[in-house]
This record gives C-alpha cells, structure tokens and sequence, in this order.
C-alpha cells in the first residue's frame, strides 16, 4: 500500500507562527487556518483585531487549498463570469473559496493540506499564507 | 484583560426607533436588524409593510457589517466580477452581503455591532440605517 | 375570499412589551420572539442578560408554535421517545422546538402567529409567553 | 454604555497549552477550541491522534457552552428523555452540545467565551477543559 506524508499538529505550529509574524509585519491581524488534505481542521488562530466574518473564510480558503490542490488564487480566472467554472463559488454551502488567500500545502510532491489566511486585501491574504508555506518548507523540505 | 464597550438594549431601542421613523418619513416600510459585534441578534422590527424576503436579508446585512467591520456597500465595488473579493457573497452560507444597507456600530473607537435595513432601493436602505447610527452617536457620543 | 386577521406591528409591541415586564417581573432576562403565521419573524428582543444561545431557540418556539399551532410544551409528549412524534424536533434542520416556551397567537378563532421565549427554565420561558398573549387579548380581544 | 472583558490570543494560549499538556498526561490527543462569548472561534488545535468527528464536536461544545453560560454538562441532565430541554440538542442544526466537555470562561463574574474538548470519553474531555481554565484563572484571576 502506497505511503503519503502527513502533516503533524509540530509542522502546524511553525506554519502558523510564520503567517503570524508576517501578518504583525505588515500590520494586518488575521485569521489562519489550516486543515489536513481531506480538508478537514487542524489548527486556528484568530488574531486580536482580525475580523469576525474572516474566521469562515480562512477555513473555507483553507479546505478549497487542500481539497482542489489548487491555490484559491488560480479560481479567480476559471470561476469569472463567462468562464468554465463560473458558479463553482456556490458550491459547498459557499464553502467554495475563490479569490486570494488559500495555498495547497506540498510535500514531496504530495498535496498535504491547505493553509488559508483572511482579514486583509486578498494579496495580504495570500502573502501572510506564503509565509507559513515558506517556513514548512524550511523544516521540511 | 481588555475591555470593550457593549450595547444594551436601551441603546437598540434608540436606533431601532429612529430608523423606524426614517422610514416613515421616506414611505417605505422596512426590516430593521441590530446585532452585536460577534453577529448574534440584538433586536429585530418588521414593519408592516416591509417584504417577508427582506426579513433574513436585514438580518444578514447587520451581521456582515458587524463582523466585517465595513458598510456592506464597501462590498459592492470588491466584491463584483473581476474584482479581488468576486465569491465572497457566497460564503457564510450566503448570508455574507454585498450591497447597501448594512452599516457598522462604533462607539470609541469599537465595532460594538451592525444595523441591516430592507425592502427598499438599497440607497433607502442605507439611509434608514445611517438615521439609526446618528440616534445613537446623539446619545453615546 | 375568505378575510383572515393579521397581526400589524403595533399588535407585536404590545405583546413584547409585556412578555418584558414579565421577564423583570420574576428577574430572568429573555429572548423574545414574535413571528406571523407563516413562521417569519415579525420583531425579536434580546434583554441584556438574554442567553446567546436562546436566540435561535426563541426564533424556533415561535416557528414552531405558529406552524404547527400548537404550544411547543404539547410535543413535549408526543415527541417523547417511544411516542408517535418522537424524532421531529430533528425536523426544519432542528428549527421544530419541543420544550415549553412557543404558543400559538390565536385571535377570533384563527391562528395569526406565534411567541417564543427564552433564556430561563422551560416553565418560566412559557410564563412570559403567556404574558405576551394575555396583553394583546386585552386590546385585541 | 456598559465595558466588558474580552479575550485575547495570548490569554486563549495561555488556556489551549495548558490543555494539550492536560491531554498528554493523561494519554489522550484531543480537538481543542477556544470561542469568544458570542460562540465566535478564536483558537483551535488538533493534536496528532485527536479524531476527525471531534473537531466539530470540539469546537460546538465551545459554543454551548459560551453562549448558554453554562458547562455541556449541565445539559446532560436537563436534555434527557422525559426532561424539560430534551429535544435542544437539535437546535442550532445540531450545534447545542448536551455532554461533558464544554466549559464557560468566566472573568470577573463575565462570560467571556467558552472552551471545548473532545476526543476521549467525556469525563476526560471535561478534565482536559478545566486544565484550560485552571490556566486563565492563574494568570487573570
């Protein structure tokens, strides 16, 4: 039977002390999540001003990352009107991100996870989730 | 710890009556909502008039604005096709709105809630929350 | 056609403002609920001490009550393990109440809505439904 | 208008890092979450062998048990069969948790969020979210 990475709640820490940082340096408090590759929670942190209506959209960036392995960045063009996968926004509850923000989390190839970072501009979002990426993979390259 | 300044029912009861009024004065029968700052319920009015679909879309209009901290009209021009936040009415199971009406309670400095109004044009809407935002900063400046 | 009575607002401050009183009167705080006969809400009131979790209850008891026009305490019974209803309190994604607190708002006969309240014990949740009702039979006979 | 305490990140870690250590003591990875006093996530963590079906679990205990004020305890009794709230586990689609685990934060005499455990048999649960509480008292008592 095939074996597959897993993420370990020790490679989550450094994930999201990472996008914290990165969030304190640019000034945006934010929600951060990230949730394993069946999309499913591992860790959250909502920031001391990060919004309210921010904690659903880091968790749905978070599980759109892992779940479609795809950075919820790359949806933005296939999801606009006129386009293949216009409506795709819908599905899930709404759970469906598609704008900036959500990051698939590789290793070794194998998509392990997501991290979804909001509160700030989408490109806030997304560098703060960068962030995390970044520091994974110097632990864990 | 943290303090924060919160709404009591005294204070609702202002808005709520002045955007009643407002409403009044403008001939258009509303759904008024106020909510606290974590988006939960703190009054609600349908006058007798007001549209039955309006009902969940007041209430949904408090609540983005409470816990996004931003009049939902902010959510018009980034939340349109092309436009970074494209999607993000979706989320929240739809009740995350993007279009006028839903305004921000502050007071010092905090989001201490939001008000929602509906069943008018959407400028109607939001004049009839902004009359209840003046009630209260007239009596908790 | 056949006319039906309607509940306006006026009708519905009436009996808020004395499902209130009575709530002080015994000194437990409620939600307090008040929709037409179609399940949709007409006014809602949190007092400042109101659970948060009793909003949605006070919304369903008056669902509940005015749907099914029956007091919610009547499916207390019936909805018992081993009774004929036992399983729709599950019903309506969980909105069917089935605990004492919702009653049917009936005016000539006819049954033109529903209160819930919440936020003490069942039994002292229905009292200050009950106040309601009785404050509306006084103006509305 | 009336000041109250609210949580922040480093009082809420203070709560989780005292309950992961609570839950290794005694053997048994557990879901962890931390929510604001009106239900609102502020932190979750899942630690290596915490089981899928226990992060909502985990995270609804947190609410109840915020949002009613009360410990999920209190509610196994009340819910049950043939009790005056049997049936209020349905409520919220299903997000009212009746079983020890959940525990309300109290500061000051004020509810300021709840905490929520779930991976283990309840009475572990619960003795893993007193851990978390134990924790805050030391530090803001």
């Amino acid at each position: 039977m095939k074996m597959v990475p897993k993420l370990g709640l020790a490679d989550v820490r450094v994930m999201v002390a990472a996008a914290e940082r990165e969030a304190k340096r640019i000034g945006v408090d934010m929600d951060i999540a990230v949730c394993d590759d069946g999309g499913n929670l591992l860790m959250f942190v909502r920031m001391d001003e990060a919004r309210v209506s921010s904690i659903q959209i880091a968790i749905d960036k978070a599980f759109t990352a892992a779940c479609a392995r795809r950075s919820t960045r790359d949806y933005a063009a296939s999801a606009a009107p006129g386009q293949p996968a216009f409506g795709i926004h819908a599905s899930h509850q709404g759970r469906f991100a598609i704008f900036p923000g959500g990051l698939p989390i590789s290793v070794g190839g194998h998509v392990v996870g997501g991290i979804g970072c909001s509160s700030g501009h989408p490109d806030q979002d997304e560098a703060v989730a960068w962030a995390g990426l970044n520091a994974l993979a110097a632990v864990a390259p």
